[in-house]
C-alpha cells in the first residue's frame, strides 16, 4: 500500500479523492498496489463530508509523516505550492500536480530537485486538463525533431469563440452565459487576455527544447477585442477563429506566440470546439499529430493528476527522465516571426485611392467581403514578419481589427 | 552506447535506420545515451547501400552477440518473426516492433517472456502507424474505466472511403486509382476486408481489458460492398461512412466489431479523413479523448518504432508494467450488442404497404430520401440488437445494404 495526501480540496482535489474512490480497484491494479489516500489537507472544514476524517490544516503533519510517499499538489497559485512542493521532493516524496503557475514558473528546478533525489515531480493535468500530453510528449515523441506545437489550451475561450462564431453573438454577452454556467470564472481576466494558455504552451514549449522557457517572454494576446464582425469575416473566409499558443521553430529557434488566430478548414484543430482542448503537433518524420479532449473540468483534470499518481507509484525510488534543464531557452524575438494578417479598417471616402495605398504597403493581398458588414475596407495580407506588420500598419489611420491568418 | 540491430530492411526498417540517421542527435539526448545500429537483418543484398556494410543473413549473428541489447522487429507476419522475437527476449534482449499481425496472436506471451526476462517488448508501431496510443493507453489512461475505443485503424480504407465521398466515385475506381498512388497494395484484401483493423484493435482492446482478445472472434465487415448510392444516403443524412474498428462496454463486458459505420457531424472521428487515423476513448471520469496522425508510411512508423527503440533503452533491465494477460477474454456474443441500422431496400410495387411492413418489424423508422437515387426504400432503425437486426431484415427480399448508423 502507498499512502497519499492531497493538497487543497477545491474542484481538482475532491475530483482526485472522488476518482481513486471510484476507480480504486482500476487504479490499484495498473499500480501495481493499493494507493490510499491519508491526509487531505485545507484550511477549511468540511463539514458531513466524509473527508472530514482525513482532514488536516497543518502541512507538517503531512511532511514528517514518512508513510507518506505521494503528495498531490492541487492547490493552485504559486505560494505556498511552491515551498511545499519542494519541501516534499527534499523529503524524499514525489509530487503530481495540476498547477500550472507553479509549473511554468519553478518547474525545472523542481524537476531537478526531484531528480537529485530519485523522486518525481509529475504534471500531466498542467496542461490539456485530460488529454494526454506532458507524457507523450516526454516519453512518445522521441524520435523527432519537432518543429511545432500548437493547441488550443483554454477551454473558456474555446467555448466563449465557439459561441461567438455560432450564435453571431458579442464577447460580453457569451462571457456573462459562460459565467453563469460555471465555465468562466467570475474573474476571467487569466483565461480571456490569454495568460492561461500562455502558461501552458511555455511549459509544452519547455519540454519541447528541454530548457526553460519563461512565459513572460511569449507574446500574448486575448480575446476581448474580437467582435461579431470579424465572425461574418471569417465565415467569409470559410475559417474560425481560434486562441492558439503556438511554437514554431523557424531556422532553429522557436518563436511563440499566444492570439486570436484564423484557421482553415484543413488546420487539424479545426474541429475542436466548445470547451475542448486539442495540441498539435509537428515532428520531422511523424508529420501531423493531434491530441483532443476535454481541457478542464473536476473529475477530467483529475483523472489526469490520478493517472500521474500511478505513474509515480510505480516509481517510487526511480526518476523518469524528463529533459528541462534550468537553463533559460532564447525565444526568437517576437517581431521576426513571418505571418499573414487579416486587417479591418474603416472604408475611406475614395475606396479605391485607399486600395492602391494598401497595395503600396502590402504588396497583393486578398480583399474579403462579409454579409452584413459596411463601410468597412477588409483584406488579407501575403506573408510578413510581425515587426514589417506593426510598422506598415501604423501608417494607417482607421484600422478595427487585425487577427493573424493560418491557412 | 546501446547496439541495436534491426530485423528486415523493407519500408519500416528502412526508415528506422534513415530516422536515427536523421534525428540522432536529439534520440540520444532522449535515450540518455547513444544508440547505435550494429546489424540490419535482410536475406536481400543492398549494393550500393551503406546499410550492405552492416548487413548480415544469418539471425544467429545477432542473437549470439551480447552487445546486441535492444532488437527492432519490422519484418511483419507470425513467422519467422515470432520466433525471432522469443529467441531475442529469451537471450535478455529488448524486442520494439510494428508487426500488428504477431502483437494480436502472441503479444501476452511475448510480454510475459520480456517480464520474466525483466526485459521489454514493445509495439508501438503496431497501431496507428505514428500516433502515440499503446504508450498513452498504458502508462496515461491509467484512472479510468475505459468504456469504449474506437478507431479509424487502417489508412488505405479510409482514403478510399474519403474519395468515394468527395468524388462520388466507385469503391474499384477508387482502389485502382489509390493502389497506383501506392496508399493500397496489390492484393489489397487485408486492408478492405478490415483484417487489418480487426487485430489492431484486439491489441487495443487487449490492453484495455488487460486479457488476451483474439482477433478471431472479433466480427469483421469490410467496405468492398460500398456503393456511391450509400454515400449519397450518407450525405442525405449528414454523415460520414467510416471504417471503424470499435470496442464498446455494454453491461460490464465488452463487444468488438469492425464494420464501416456511418457517423455524424458531432463524433469526434467525422474530421479524420483521406490517409489519416484517429482513436477515439471514452472513460468514466476522462470523458473523451481523441489521437489523431498518420496510421501508416514509412517515416511516422518508423518515428514510433524509433520512440519504443529509446524507451527500451531507458529501461534497459526493468520492465515496463504492461498489463495483458494471456487469459482469453470473453468478448460479448456479437448477436447481443445493440446498435441502429441503415437499411436499402428495392422499392415495391405498392410503397405504402412495404412501408407498413417494415412498420410492423421494426417499430418507428426515419425514411431517407438521398439525391440522385431513385426506386428504393432506405430508412434508419431504431435501436436493436445485431441478432435481432439480422432475424428481422432477414424477412424483407430485396435488401441491397445495410450499414450501422452511430448518429
Amino acid at each position: 500500500m502507498v499512502n497519499i495526501a492531497v493538497l487543497g480540496y477545491g474542484t481538482v482535489g475532491s475530483g482526485v479523492v472522488e476518482v481513486i474512490r471510484t476507480n480504486g480497484e482500476i487504479i490499484n491494479k495498473k499500480a501495481g498496489q493499493e494507493i490510499h489516500v491519508k491526509y487531505v489537507l485545507d484550511l477549511r472544514e468540511f463539514e458531513g463530508d466524509p473527508v472530514q476524517e482525513i482532514l488536516v490544516h497543518d502541512y507538517n503533519i503531512i511532511l514528517e509523516d514518512p508513510e507518506i510517499e505521494v503528495v498531490v499538489e492541487v492547490m493552485g497559485g504559486v505560494e505556498p505550492a511552491y515551498t511545499f512542493t519542494k519541501k516534499a521532493l527534499l523529503a524524499g516524496k514525489s509530487v503530481c500536480t495540476s498547477n500550472k503557475e507553479l509549473v511554468a514558473k519553478h518547474g525545472a528546478e523542481l524537476l531537478a530537485i526531484a531528480r537529485q533525489k530519485q523522486r518525481n515531480y509529475l504534471f500531466e493535468a498542467s496542461v490539456g486538463g485530460g488529454i494526454p500530453i506532458i507524457r507523450p510528449l516526454n516519453s512518445s515523441l522521441t524520435a523527432d525533431d519537432i518543429t511545432e506545437i500548437t493547441g488550443i489550451l483554454n477551454g473558456t475561450t474555446n467555448y466563449i469563440l465557439t459561441e461567438m462564431a455560432d450564435k453571431g453573438a458579442a464577447f460580453e454577452d457569451v462571457l456573462k452565459d459562460a459565467q453563469s454556467k460555471g465555465y468562466a470564472e467570475r474573474n476571467p481576466e487569466a483565461d480571456v487576455e490569454g495568460y492561461d494558455a500562455c502558461r501552458k504552451i511555455a511549459i509544452l514549449t519547455s519540454l519541447v527544447v528541454g530548457e526553460q522557457v519563461d512565459y513572460e517572454d511569449v507574446h500574448t494576446e486575448g480575446i476581448t477585442k474580437l467582435t461579431e464582425a470579424d465572425f461574418k469575416y471569417a465565415k467569409a473566409l470559410g475559417a474560425s477563429i481560434k486562441l492558439l499558443g503556438t511554437s514554431r521553430k523557424v531556422d532553429g529557434t522557436f518563436y511563440s506566440m499566444v492570439a486570436p488566430v484564423m484557421i482553415g478548414q484543413e488546420h487539424p484543430l479545426i474541429s475542436v470546439n466548445g470547451v475542448f482542448n486539442g495540441i498539435f503537433i509537428h515532428g520531422n518524420v511523424l508529420d501531423d499529430v493531434m491530441f483532443y479532449g476535454r481541457g478542464a473540468g473536476k473529475l477530467p483534470t483529475a483523472s489526469a493528476v490520478v493517472s500521474d499518481v500511478v505513474d509515480a507509484v510505480k516509481h517510487l525510488n526511480e526518476n523518469i527522465l524528463t529533459i528541462w534543464e534550468q537553463k533559460k531557452y532564447a525565444l526568437g524575438t517576437y517581431e521576426k516571426l513571418p505571418g499573414r494578417f487579416f486587417v479591418r479598417m474603416a472604408q475611406a471616402a475614395d475606396p479605391e485611392s485607399q486600395k492602391q495605398e494598401i497595395g503600396k504597403v502590402f504588396g497583393e493581398v486578398r480583399y474579403v467581403e462579409a454579409d452584413g458588414v459596411e463601410g468597412e475596407t477588409a483584406f488579407v495580407t501575403g506573408t510578413v514578419t510581425e515587426g514589417d506588420f506593426s510598422g506598415r500598419i501604423a501608417g494607417f489611420g482607421q484600422v478595427r481589427s487585425v487577427i493573424r491568418v493560418d491557412f
